[in-house]
């Protein structure tokens, strides 16, 4: 393929969306400018999820000591970031520039590089891939210099002593369970009733009881108010008037997780008209197109849906428009979630507290399995949604060892778009976590065959009221 | 629904199948009589799957010894024997016998009770479910008391100093595993050129190049001749002309792994005219019907697969034609296999070593996934078979963490008939060892669509000459 001379795009942003959208665009004979401010891995790579997956592994193996495990995570993080950005440098047709892009017109982008000076690019395309980065709190009384996040958490040189965390989503329940492996104490304070609130709160509930077990203090239903430096202690304000919660004592340090920032300032969106929600997140459309023909955005920045694997996909639905013009593009496919904690927890697809009437859930709790008996698991569950009658499946939570890999198996089949009573039969090696799958499959089919007249008044009433809702 | 007065079946043997088929009718309202001579479990309970993955666990572990660590492993046994005893007992409609089973007619079955009496049972259908054992192997010289088998293996009081395991199949090299981490020294002799000699070479080879890392010596290609039992010395022979094998010196203890006998004799098969092939396995059909009507077989037993995961998924198809008669049947679904040393090896499907013109292969080395990356994981391998333009997934090999739970994935879509390149654009959570089934979809679709022309060629070519087979 002949190589362009003038890029195809400018993709701002070097983290999983950008690169994925940039380096896809050489593999088909295209270029691409990718502006860059900081490091090439984004926060994956540098703040996410390669150091804090290095700190679960290394601390679970229990070898090094805490200063040894925070060294050895930041020189694996280095290896891994340089090997990225060798890649980058050497991916003919990708022109990496460092600097921070701003969008000055219709495809043109200035970059302010790093000893301040200003150059432009033009490109008939822009990908706005800029992440977001962690949620500031303000904590009355609480000194800058006790203040963690996402970032400056891989910096440490040595574990805190007692270390609280604000936020009990994916990043708190993580670095609970390392930082108790490597023998800190651990508070954890989440707002919602639920550890996970993301999720259903069964899954929240296992992984509290489980961190609870092993001497981690969770609060639920708390926010942080105040910190009283002269003790140390984090006060705690109990959400929705709940009972008062004893205050956090000598605490060290104060880890930030109460959410994620888009990073859409300075990017120059208003004055080309893009439009950016009232959370800050670019809004964009099926294709990854926002607002003005010509600029698209992904991942974190975006209104649908951030970490990793999203930012991943969007990139590559964005390369395919970019690459095949209008062309039709697949549904855009359930975007998985996991907590690498210990039990993992994992869910996909829509799950809502209550149970609709036209739809059947079954729970398989992870006890009742061969492995978990052998394995000496005594927690975890599956719980799985589908549609009465058709069979869809429309979403699952799985809770236990390997449950990363296992809601795996019900993404793929909501995007193939395979009905769970078609998994019937479908053979799993034995002993494996994969058992409550199948049993799930049974009790559904034990419960949907004799009903299935049922069923379908269930499923008729539930499609009536869907498309009047349209 | 009314109870039969007059048991619907009778089945010989409570494991895996026996107990699908039997406990399934009795689900439905039938009654079933369950003949057993030993435990019920069958082998998976006492000697198979449940002793082996708790003796993996509670070494991988490493915190009991080895005498406690063998007598953990019967009381979790004796846990779960007696619990599975107890369901049976307490299921309404299965009686359970003691004894040995034997066909003397038509829907006749006369039982051997322990005290020698007999009886005799009747019922319009009968199971047989009997299983396998270890297939001995005369080692010249080698006393008695030496030798182990995956039965009596379980009843060791400490681990051998020096374990020699002839046979380096699924139990050989889980049980090389165990025992290597009780601090065992460990020989495997393997026949077959490569350990996992049912799975690709490369399955083999990473497992032996991770079991001699630990320090267990792998022989290959070679078979078990003599013992010398003055110098405790086990002579190899090499396989077909290969290169001298030094002797295995000091050894305390041979576990024989060199495949399962049928448990075909004994049940008066030949008097009634059942099939049995000269291995003294059972015909079966894909109903699981014997060459007689109203004798149907499951598992170990059968010319069609063991494992408890086969079995059970063929007591399956059993109870399906006990209950609903002539209706017919989905295909017989693949039934994957794995192996629980380190890494895990699983593999569903066919794959031969010389890849078909009208297959492709994909290859992705694990190192490649950024959570091998995080966990320090430097082997395995996602090895998958796919026919050339339609797409249909003949069969895979993963070998790495979690690949039991992975190779769900491929026999799901083997059942459910999800071609391979359906699979493009899911999402799967990051960062998960599925990545690497993610990375081999791309890899796919790169190799696949440019070729799609030569692809068609060789998939007409290849599709006519299976239809030329027939």
């Amino acid at each position: 393929m002949a190589k362009e001379t003038s890029p195809h795009a400018i993709v701002i942003g070097a983290g999983s969306g950008g690169l994925t959208a940039a380096i896809g665009l050489t593999r088909v004979g295209k270029t691409a400018v990718l502006i860059e401010a900081e490091h090439v891995g984004g926060d994956c790579t540098n703040v996410g999820c390669i150091p804090s997956k290095s700190l679960l592994h290394h601390s679970k193996e229990g070898v090094l000591s805490g200063p040894e495990l925070l060294a050895k995570v930041r020189e694996r993080r280095a290896y891994l970031r340089d090997h990225e950005a060798e890649d980058v440098a050497t991916t003919e047709g990708l022109d990496l520039r460092r600097g921070r892009g701003r969008v000055i017109g219709e495809g043109r982008v200035e970059i302010t590089k790093p000893d301040g000076s200003t150059e432009n690019v033009t490109a008939p395309n822009i990908v706005i891939a800029t992440g977001s980065r962690s949620r500031p709190l303000a904590i009355e009384g609480l000194p800058e210099d006790k203040v963690l996040n996402n970032a400056s958490l891989f910096e440490l040189e040595r574990a805190p002593k007692h270390l609280a965390i604000v936020g009990g989503g994916a990043i708190g329940v993580e670095m609970a369970t390392a930082f108790n492996r490597m023998g800190s104490q651990v508070t954890i304070i989440e707002y919602a009733p639920h550890l996970l609130p993301l999720m259903l709160p069964e899954g929240g509930e296992i992984v509290k009881n489980s961190l609870e077990s092993k001497g981690v203090r969770v609060v639920v239903g708390a926010g942080a108010s105040s910190f009283d430096p002269v003790s140390n202690s984090l006060m705690c304000k109990p959400a929705g008037g709940g009972p008062e919660v004893p205050p956090v004592e000598n605490v060290d340090s104060v880890l930030l997780s109460v959410g994620r920032l888009p990073n859409s300032e300075g990017l120059g969106l208003e004055d080309v008209g893009v439009t950016v929600d009232k959370r800050g997140m670019i809004e964009i459309d099926e294709r990854g197109r926002t607002t003005v023909s010509g600029i698209w955005a992904c991942g974190d920045v975006t209104n649908r849906g951030g970490t990793t694997h999203a930012a991943g996909a969007w990139g590559r639905r964005i390369l395919r428009s970019l690459v095949a013009g209008p062309l039709p593009l697949p549904d855009v496919p359930p975007m998985p979630g996991a907590v690498f904690g210990d039990p993992e927890a994992a869910s996909v697809g829509e799950q809502s507290v209550d149970v609709p009437s036209d739809v059947r859930r079954i729970v398989i709790p992870m006890a009742q399995i061969d492995r978990a008996f052998t394995d000496e698991v005594t927690d975890g569950v599956v719980i799985i949604d589908v549609r009465k009658f058709r069979g869809k499946i429309l979403g699952a939570t799985i809770v236990g060892p390997r449950a990363g890999e296992l809601i795996g198996m019900v993404s793929l089949s909501m995007k193939t778009g395979v009905p769970f009573h078609k998994w019937y039969g479908t053979v799993w090696p034995y002993p494996t976590y994969a058992d409550a799958l199948s049993r799930a499959v049974d009790a559904y089919v034990a419960e949907a065959l004799p009903s299935v007249h049922k069923d379908f008044a269930s499923y008729a009433a539930g499609k009536a009221k869907r498309l009047l809702k349209r």
